[in-house]
């Protein structure tokens, strides 16, 4: 091996590394190139995302959000369909009517509301049972607003009444017990405060006396409604808890015409307790609520008066309460909404398929008075006896028995059943 | 070149490959980061497709749907616009009444409808036209059941006549005949069990007759209606098939009280024939059904008797028929929908701007006889002749030629179109 | 150091790249593995994106479009809640009836609708106002069709007045002003040609005057009413413009019978004037139009002139006007839809949160004389000062008080308040 011949082979191994580092650059280049692509089009994925940053899925309604969280919308509606079936004395027949069997879409509602901005909320629901679009919750309002919360416009339930406050999606039995049937104002169109925390609600609001479509004209009585409702006990998971709240209505009827009246926990059957309409200027209502829940096992009672200033001067009072109590075989237990100072959807352990979803049983009293002073509306004691299947968190079949009895006139008995979904 | 110099040279040559290696794994490094940002934010995409793993589109209606197709959910509508202009026979005019030109909207509809956990099926469909919300298909269901199928209960067609389960969206003409429109049960308010499979189906359901919002109170009657259609013939594609079918129902009139009637199938006309109220304890109603597919042209036929235990003893009885021809000009053939026993949506071969959309011309017979016994409703004969264009598979645009001859009263002429819309 | 030793080292130094390649193809195969798998991943995203090629979002209403840009479909509603207090003078009242204060839902609406193909266009909206489903815009359509622009068949506005064209949800004062509410053909179902450009609209229709919802049986009777608009000054952001335009309508009275009436600018008032039906075979109305945006300060007025041929021959002219001014405080200007000429929706500068939202106020007077040959249906004179708060682009409360002066009857205040939001 001569120098040169050396100095050739160093040359080359002083070479051989820059040759190297030039194929590997090739390829660098190769990889750089995809690598740079694949940036491009990830960052076009992240800008197409962003330009499309919103999630849309079905969960019990069909619901659109924001990955920023400041929209939240949701659309879609319910559906129950009710069969009843009926015995009754013939003394009760004569006096409200003939029972007879019967079908009925109890509720069939289509909805949208949606959370906007973080401070706008508005709700657009009609109910087409019967065939008329009865207006239900449509409002807008502001929220999270300091120390009031948030503020509320529109057609939507007056804050009044464990019961009613609870969807009837969600209720125990197939309709509210009879002192709400008779005395809670339901949804009527105004202006309302509210806030509901953790431990604790409050709400008031004025009101005007509206029909079903959230109208009043030519009407310049206000109605001015409250209710508080606190959790003196509640366990974090929500499966224990102690429910109190106070509701209380001062009312001006249009017209100073007073009536209460109720079916009998039976939507298919006549009404059995009437006042008829007489003349009164004013309405004081209060309702005290209560309900336990412990476990699968939970109890619920309220008890309502209602004191009229009438205008001849015999100011009638009527009172009446229900008290029921609830137990799921399946384990489950009543889930309350906090903010709202009220019950919830059910979601069953295991839902058809991996079980055979959740089976409750439940039975209520309720008793209502519409008789005093010169008044004669009648009194009614109903005990009801229930079974509810929940396959799913938004499908349900309930099954009551109702006995009625009427005080003076009769029994009937009631079985009704409903098939229950909503979407 | 000294020994030093050598190796120093010899040193570098060492040196130089690792140099070049740093080099390389600084740049790799830089590859290596870039590739791990690359994978974590493919990951986070992943991630992001997997929690709102929820497809949504439309495709003639809002569809939404998820990954493993448990869900699938659509939500939409339909517009028919009618316009219609007559010609009558002074004679029938004096028994009929007048027939004014006139515009309507025939339907106009929304729904929400879903198949739920592969398990649970809804639909809630409601019909403005008019300005109430009439109950169309309202109802829940399960699915996938063992031997039966699936279970529907509320509100939907009774399993009565192919042209009655076929969807109005899609006949052929722009009424159904009259055989349907005198006697087909059409929606009512009850539970259906029924199965679908490639070349059969069947359904059977108890129903009461419910009104236009689905209810029925005080109402005892039960109903009870099946049918049982197979396809002795089907090519794989659909092009060919023979359709053959059975339906009968039993029914219970309310009241005892029977009525059956129809207009001269053309909606905007007032009924032709009439056999107003009269006594009746119970109706039997059987329909033969039957339809050819040969490429683009289709023949359909039904025949329906109606047999009355009227409460005089006389015990009318009454028949009537349909026949049609229908031939696709731009070669589509009609589709059929195995698992309803019915027909389908059309998809021209060509929509408009690729090509014309679809053309389609068709010939209807239909007659229709309630006189019988002591009733003495009136005969009816129709010869419609149709023009159907389909720019798209949701639009449809319908002409339709109606003339009318009401026995031993005279002839009336209709000249009407639909323009119609799907989404 | 001997020789072999160096060659040992040369060798070395020959041999390290290679081994040092070796290793970065080592490295490179990874690398070059992830870069696959990321590339594989990558087109899977593009097909999954591919396959669900469609943008889901909430602004102002649920919109989906597809990515190729031909389908483009919305839906959502409005909510306008009202709240009005009167004060009018005892010889006003016992002209009109009394004016007691009140609430109603004034607009409830539902809509969906699209652009399909970049072809068909579909509108279904209905308002659920007082309970029943009156049809607003319910139509389908062609459109971008050569000259004629786009063709639309069903229920719509007639191409009619500035005020009537631009949308409830986006005027200036709570009601359209009195020429308008007594003349304007509002809604009516027929068939239409239009064009919108940059700097002028036409259009031009046939219509039968419907009912609430859209149909009309037994009608000969067919209106032509048609309408040119123009920009003859417009600055590229639409914050100067000057709007000019001419709507004509050629109306055969239903039945031969004529009626013009109005409320008071007060939708909770009864009608103030009032012709009631008398006898004639023709009207004739024409409007001029004419508004000027400059910068925050806008003004818009229309005159409009009502010819009858009554059967008496005594053929009444009425004739009405009305002009008002606006001014932003917060600085925005009212946005101008080209396509449309009419206004379109106002988006504030800064927000609730960022800012106060937008404030305007105006100012309008509107006048009405119906009463002319041997018609006494009165004259009416408005002035309503107006506050509007946008807090957001789809909210609104709005202000008004209205100052109606009935000639020889006397005087009426009305204090109302809109909450609205549409979605």
């Amino acid at each position: 091996m001569n120098r040169t011949a050396l100095i050739c082979l160093l040359a080359l191994g002083l070479l051989a590394p820059p040759l190297a580092a030039q194929e590997d650059m090739a390829e660098e280049k190769t990889v750089e190139k995809r690598l740079q692509a694949l940036e491009e089009a990830m960052a076009g994925e992240k800008e197409e995302t962003k330009s499309s940053d919103w999630d849309f899925k079905w969960s019990n309604g069909f619901k659109l959000s924001s990955a920023d969280g400041q929209f939240k919308l949701k659309f879609g509606g319910r559906i129950q369909n009710d069969y009843a079936f009926y015995s009754a004395d013939d003394e009760l027949e004569a006096v409200v009517g003939s029972l007879g069997e019967g079908t009925e879409f109890r509720r069939a509602r289509l909805f949208f509301e949606g959370e906007l901005y973080d401070r706008v909320e508005f709700k657009a629901q009609y109910d087409f049972g019967g065939g008329d679009a009865d207006f239900k919750d449509v409002y807008l309002g502001l929220t999270d607003l300091p120390v009031i919360g948030g503020v509320r416009v529109g057609h939507f339930k007056e804050p009044f009444s464990l019961e009613e406050q609870t969807s009837s999606k969600y209720l125990t039995f197939m309709e509210r017990a009879l002192p709400i049937e008779a005395f809670s104002p339901g949804r009527n169109t105004g202006i309302m405060v509210h806030r509901g925390e953790e431990r604790y609600t409050w709400a008031a609001g004025l009101f005007r006396d509206a029909d079903d479509f959230g109208n009043a004209a030519d009407a310049n009585e206000i109605n001015l409604t409250g209710r508080i409702t606190g959790l003196p006990w509640y366990s974090e998971d929500g499966s224990r808890l102690l429910h109190l709240g106070l509701s209380v209505s001062d009312r001006e009827p249009t017209d100073d015409s007073v009536r209460f009246r109720s079916r009998p926990e039976s939507h298919l059957a006549p009404r059995f307790v009437n006042t008829d309409h007489f003349a009164g200027d004013g309405v004081t209502l209060v309702d005290l609520e209560s309900a336990l829940v412990y476990g699968p096992f939970s109890a619920q009672a309220e008890y309502i008066q209602a004191d009229v200033d009438s205008l001849d001067g015999t100011d009638p009072s009527f009172d009446s309460f229900y008290v029921y109590g609830s137990y799921f075989l399946t384990g489950e237990h009543r889930p309350y909404k906090n903010k709202s100072g009220a019950f919830d959807r059910l979601k069953p352990r295991r839902v058809l398929g991996e079980g055979s979803g959740a089976w409750e049983v439940a039975v209520r009293y309720s008793t209502l008075d519409l008789t005093d002073a010169s008044i004669t509306g009648g009194e009614l004691d109903d005990v009801t006896l229930a079974l509810n299947w929940y396959p799913y968190s938004n499908v349900r079949w309930m099954l009551n028995y109702v006995m009625a009895d009427l005080d003076g006139a009769g029994e009937a008995d009631s079985v009704q059943m409903r098939f229950q979904i909503d979407f």
